[in-house]
């Protein structure tokens, strides 16, 4: 064997990126475009080309070249990085079998499908079967991969290193019983009016809006573009080549715009990664949850913020008429608390009792003290208990999110602590006009990709290690603000 | 090694399938919603996945497989063929190194995209220095293949089998001398009217008639779709999952009419193929010429006949305002004869001169007789000479088609091929309504995917070969007609 090289390595990084950006086409294509017929040899092309990045990536061979290559001593620090993150990753997907990995795909591709007729139908028995499957796989994965306390653990790693249950158990321990209490005395007072979002705002309108808004934000449309989707979501390519989907609601002006917002907060992280390093760690994002604090920084700790209303307020009102309305009376509606059944809807604060919600459920599920079928009853005795709400139908409970039929148990939790995460920025970014907040964002937290894990990266950022009391005051300030709370 | 099987043959097979219907995918984005920024990346993905089908296609122990299955005597006919086409293939492929393979695809990704910015920009030179990389490839690739006569020959085979420069020298010897004359009758008469093709033709009200028209002609939109294009083209991913561009003009009414009829015919065939022959010959199309007799048959021997649009006026009128036509002077003005610029939009009768000078251009690049910067006055010469027209400019001229761009030298032929089997086609198809006539088609040619080469498959649906009296014979008739011709 020759001497290894770091361009060795980058060479066999980029053909696996060349894979999985190419699944995640196909992904892109089957939840935008794709005709439905086309749903089988979909799902057996994204299983090979799954299957094919997993084998080329755990081949024994490049595990050498990486052993080899962490014992060089003349490589610069961001090499270094690389490599050591990147044999991190090969220690944990070599314990998958590629076939293993084919049969997730294919059966995820499969539940994905099942899961747009289910929703068609209104009927989780259509999607069961198929999840059924999948949980036996999350099961088996988690075997596989390894874990010293829960099953879940094994799964939460994939999306955010370093959490696990004992230290979301103790998260959640500290925001539910806080949460509990204010969202009580906000329902004590008089609601605040949001009936102005409820009306006809056509669709092509809405669009325009939407474009106009992720233009403002900063996104380079050159390097992005946005589709319409039965759920919103993110995914690029490389750096250079975003896309983000969205929903068009005609009768309710909060969906797509919030929606916009979110996402283009998710493209924005990954359009201000660093370009040249296609298919490296230090090219990805640093971790679910610090990628949901970009979304949610932009969708929440600006976007239903009371300046970025005054900011964007002739550009709204040249779009939408909102007669009768200012920016303050604007900026209360869109803050309106109310237990409601669609997660992607919530407001700041009920959103995290859906979460939690789905993350006990979750772990429900991998410890095998809930089966599939009996999802639905869980699920909607939870928001009885937790929000007080009757869910009427599956489209409106389990059913609402894509996540569990792409195979992703484990995922729901970094949202909320992407909203800590975002809370504890917002808290340290300098006021500004978006050019300069994102240039903040860009200069904290986007051009390290992976170099920190969420937790260092928050303590380069803000000085001070993730703190979930600066989002409860940060709830807290801001809603006793709006509902004249008093006493809390 | 075990008892080799021809499931190990179909498994090889359909995994090269998923690699080149992934990079077909990739394609299409990449000409129809993909940001611009995205190219480079896009490049060597589209390479990788390229070079990955090659190499798992040309693996020695394939065609040890297929050397062994050639040698059984207990497969089915349609597996034998199966077998036989593939190793054909094999034979062919191997040739090319995966490295060569790789190049080619990213040196026709760049030139694709600098042949959009030379459209932009107007220029030929902006395309020039990657098309003369291109023909350098193409050269080298046509050595590595092999020939006899002619190094163009060697090109052809990948889109034609059975043919090459002399049996087409013949053909176009038969064509080009007879159009002339006809052409020269027709100069000398008074024009038809075309002039209400051209007006106010509004791009959605366009779009909703493209998709009308097709779904009048059969396509199956649960496993089709269509969307814009630089350049129409039809392109599929399964027989269950394929797709068609086209463009818009918004003052002419004929552009994207007859491209979606055009690219129509084309999808109409590929759902035709046998979905369960997935990545199988028997599954794919016949060749490019067969894949053309379906287009242009739907295009101008249907699609260009007065009971075309006796049948679809009502449709046709109420989309649009054709006030004082009738059907009889819509079939004259839209058969009106013309030299005219651009390729897509030639009558059916001076097409033939385009295609004939793309050949005779082609023929001279492979053989060295013309270099890459010389296009543009050896193409405008030609203009003039053959069609007595002057080229104002590069858009107008040898920039118009995007095929150099995609490194497809000698596949222009196969537009004439398709014209005179769809000629031949059209005079044995029993008159009646487009079902009957799709299902006459269907029964024909579609079903027997690559079973039969061009010709074989021409005397099984016509009971005669190929004879290009029957496309001239077809022209004649209906040009006297139209144009009240005389002493032809």
């Amino acid at each position: 064997m020759n001497k290894p090289t770091y361009a060795d390595y980058v060479g066999r990084m980029s053909e696996v990126a060349d894979f999985r950006y190419s699944a995640g086409v196909l992904q892109w294509d089957q939840e935008t475009y794709m005709p439905v017929k086309g749903e089988g040899p979909r799902a057996r092309q994204i299983a090979t080309l799954t299957e094919t990045a997993h084998a080329r990536f755990t081949d024994a061979a490049f595990g050498d070249l990486l052993r080899a290559l962490s014992g060089l001593d003349d490589l610069k620090d961001s090499e270094r990085r690389n490599v050591v993150l990147t044999f991190e990753d090969y220690e944990r997907e070599k314990k998958l079998p590629s076939e293993f990995v084919r049969r997730l795909s294919e059966i995820s591709s499969q539940a994905f499908q099942a899961w747009i007729a289910a929703r068609r139908a209104d009927d989780f028995g259509v999607l069961a079967p198929l999840l059924d499957q999948l949980v036996t796989l999350k099961k088996e994965e988690a075997e596989r991969k390894g874990y010293t306390v829960h099953p879940y653990d094994a799964l939460l790693r994939d999306y955010e290193k370093g959490t696990s249950v004992a230290r979301l158990d103790e998260l959640f321990g500290a925001l539910i019983p806080a949460l509990t209490p204010l969202l009580g005395a906000i329902g004590s007072v008089a609601q605040v009016d949001n009936s102005f979002l409820h009306g006809e705002f056509p669709k092509q309108r809405q669009w325009d809006w939407g474009l106009d808004l992720l233009k403002r934000m900063g996104l380079d449309f050159q390097a992005a573009r946005q589709d319409l989707s039965e759920h919103p979501f993110t995914t690029n390519f490389a750096a250079t080549d975003v896309r983000i989907t969205t929903r068009i609601n005609e009768h309710d002006f909060s969906s797509m715009t919030w929606s916009c917002i979110h996402e283009g907060g998710h493209a924005l992280y990954e359009q201000g990664l660093p370009a040249d390093q296609y298919g490296l760690p230090l090219g990805e994002a640093c971790s679910l949850s610090i990628h949901e604090s970009q979304s949610r920084f932009w969708e929440n700790n600006l976007g239903r913020s009371l300046p970025f209303w005054v900011e964007l307020w002739d550009v709204l009102t040249s779009y939408f008429d909102f007669r009768g309305i200012d920016p303050a009376g604007f900026y209360k509606g869109i803050n309106r608390v109310q237990p409601s059944l669609i997660r992607t809807e919530a407001d700041e604060l009920t959103y995290h009792f859906h979460v939690f919600i789905r993350y006990e459920l979750e772990k429900a599920l991998l410890t095998g003290n809930l089966s599939v079928r009996d999802i639905p009853a869980w699920w909607n005795e939870a928001y009885r208990r937790h929000l007080g709400l009757i869910v009427p139908d599956d489209r409106h409970g389990c059913l609402q999110d894509v996540h569990w039929s792409h195979g992703s148990f484990g995922y729901f939790p970094t949202y909320t602590l992407g909203s800590l995460y975002a809370a504890q920025l917002a808290k340290a970014c300098p006021p500004g006009d978006f050019a300069s907040v994102l240039a903040w964002l860009r200069e904290k937290v986007h051009r390290f990709g992976r170099y920190y894990d969420s937790e260092d990266l928050c303590k380069e950022a803000t000085g001070a290690p993730l703190d979930p009391q600066i989002f409860l005051k940060y709830l807290t300030d801001k809603y006793r603000d709006i509902y004249g709370l008093r006493g809390i």
